[in-house]
């Protein structure tokens, strides 16, 4: 695993960037270890499966060390947080940052959940590389609407990039801000899409220097996969595996051809 | 979300409330907590976005009662007993009952296991809306075969209503009795397609006064779907996301055309 | 269920059992408790399903017992071993032990995670009728590495059959040692193919006397499903739901012609 120091791509670029990340992962069969929700986990694996990397999924809190020690990324998703998992998050997270692991944090849902918010902000304080959520859950960690500068701020605040996800994706370190315009509407419309989605930019930041460029590339990637399924699919029950086939077959001259960001 | 009162349909008129409910369930994107097991939590995800609703799934004891009072209705599933849940499950009922909100029982394999019995007697002490279950687990619950007389005899003693699911399903409270004939033999070789159909029993109890109607009708959505994917599946593999495509896109002609209620 | 003595079968013999007892399977319902890792209970009990068996998964401690002795046969898969699951296979080993069910063990991952080194390893002292494994981790287990002859040595210690799947599928007991050589590599890209694999063992070996027959027969349908499942299918998210359609509609005379083993 080398990482190239921090770059500033023109935005012209990241597509082009998207490919060779992916092409790397596959290479290297890179191993990101995923504390993610119950209805997640099948899709996280087969989704990482499909781009070429090698997923891992333990929960129990005295094997996440050395699960995430092996690894090359860690994500941190708050899911369903029962007893074995709020263990476990801490331990995983102290693993990454004492084998200077990237990792990457997912808080679904916690605005819904005052115990969740209260766990969400503990593990922000672990600095992760990527911070990704939509804009409910952002408001909540936040205390206030998302907006490309409040985005902004709260990234340089808290040492992190922050990914939000929606119609377009909004992605923004204290400085830079990054939009990818990418993806379908039927990826609302399959459980945990999003969450399997980020197990790339956990991927992506172990290969890339730049976590801001490495989130946008991972969701460039998402998102064209995704416009490629749609093509064919006749509702959310073949979009999913076509979705996954979709990612299997990805290459550097489809997603020149089809990203969309700036 | 406005509950009409409970009525009295003639039964032709079932399909078409299948319709008219499925369609409000999309424009008002109903929400269900679903507290099921680790097998149906995702189908039941799917199922429930390809509907049009939103589904929550946490199973972690200190948050389920927020998830449930901002759900629209609750769904309770024994299919996997552990610890987290055995702990969840009455605060969901607890804040289901307390919110006023719709909830139902769905007491999978309770002939297995004597410990899962004794909880699904305490949880029928809550009175769900609807009781969803198969003959096995009617005959366990209950202590005797079921009958039509059996199982209207149940659901008056218990007050609640007995939706008993296999190749007819039949609903009924402690006064009518409904039949639906929709269905296909492939629903029975994908795991949890029971259970997840019973998160759509669950969604338009909230939308219907009428728990009798509200199941019977969301049991003809679930079987029309099941045998329009039937038409070009090759087996269970292909059946499964024919399924959610065919639920994603059916529409009212559609049920009345195809829907078998008396 | 009736068991066959134990049986020395020319290998040219093993296609032809494999239909024989995949129609067993079918015509008796075999039932397979699975206490599996979470990422794998959903395609396990599919598998199942699809091969024409019924599987129950509840991993609740105090439950184990009951599912387990009502059950043809017990799969103990150490994948995602939360303090539920240490808790409840012990139970259902004895359990299996106690009503002399047949079991099988898949310790995957245990190279990964010295806890679960030493759990798989407690595991195995209820000697298992086939130990399920890939070279990763019959190293781990064995302290050195997979060969035919390490294999057949460590199977004869431990009193079990090793089957240890890879491109080549290698089935040993102490004494015979069989090639399986079905499979296709888009089986490696759909998480947890392996695992729910490891059912068809376990209900195998509940139909057939020899152990190491029953391993080999059911690598040997699962291999020529894959292959089936391949020959359409555009990357791994069509390829899963053509592989439970290829098992589902999987007969003896197609088995006899493409099974490969030795």
């Amino acid at each position: 695993m080398t990482s190239a120091p921090s770059s500033i791509l023109n935005t012209s670029k990241l597509p082009a960037l998207a490919g060779s990340l992916l092409e790397r992962l596959r290479a290297e069969r890179i191993r990101v270890h995923a504390i993610t929700n119950a209805a997640a986990q099948t899709i996280t694996a087969n989704l990482l499966l499909a781009a070429g990397g090698i997923p891992s999924l333990t929960i129990a809190p005295e094997e996440v060390a050395s699960f995430t020690s092996r690894s090359t990324s860690l994500l941190v998703n708050l899911g369903t947080l029962d007893s074995d998992r709020r263990a476990a998050i801490p331990q995983a997270i102290a693993s990454a940052l004492a084998h200077a692991k990237p990792w990457v944090l997912d808080p679904v849902f916690v605005e819904a959940s005052p115990p969740r918010l209260e766990f969400a902000r503990a593990c922000l304080a672990g600095r992760p590389f990527v911070l990704r959520c939509n804009a409910g859950e952002f408001a909540a960690l936040a205390g206030h609407v998302a907006t490309p500068e409040t985005v902004r701020a709260f990234a340089k605040a808290h040492g992190t990039v922050v990914a939000l996800t929606g119609a377009v994706d909004l992605i923004a370190d204290g400085e830079r801000l990054l939009l990818v315009e990418n993806g379908h509407p039927l990826m609302t419309r399959v459980t945990a899409m999003g969450c399997a989605a980020t197990t790339l930019v956990a991927a992506f930041t172990a290969l890339h220097g730049s976590a801001l460029e490495a989130a946008a590339t991972a969701l460039l990637v998402i998102g064209v996969a995704g416009e490629i399924a749609a093509r064919d699919a006749k509702g959310p029950g073949t979009f999913q595996p076509a979705f996954l086939d979709a990612l299997f077959n990805l290459d550097s001259p489809t997603l020149i051809a089809l990203g969309r960001a700036s």
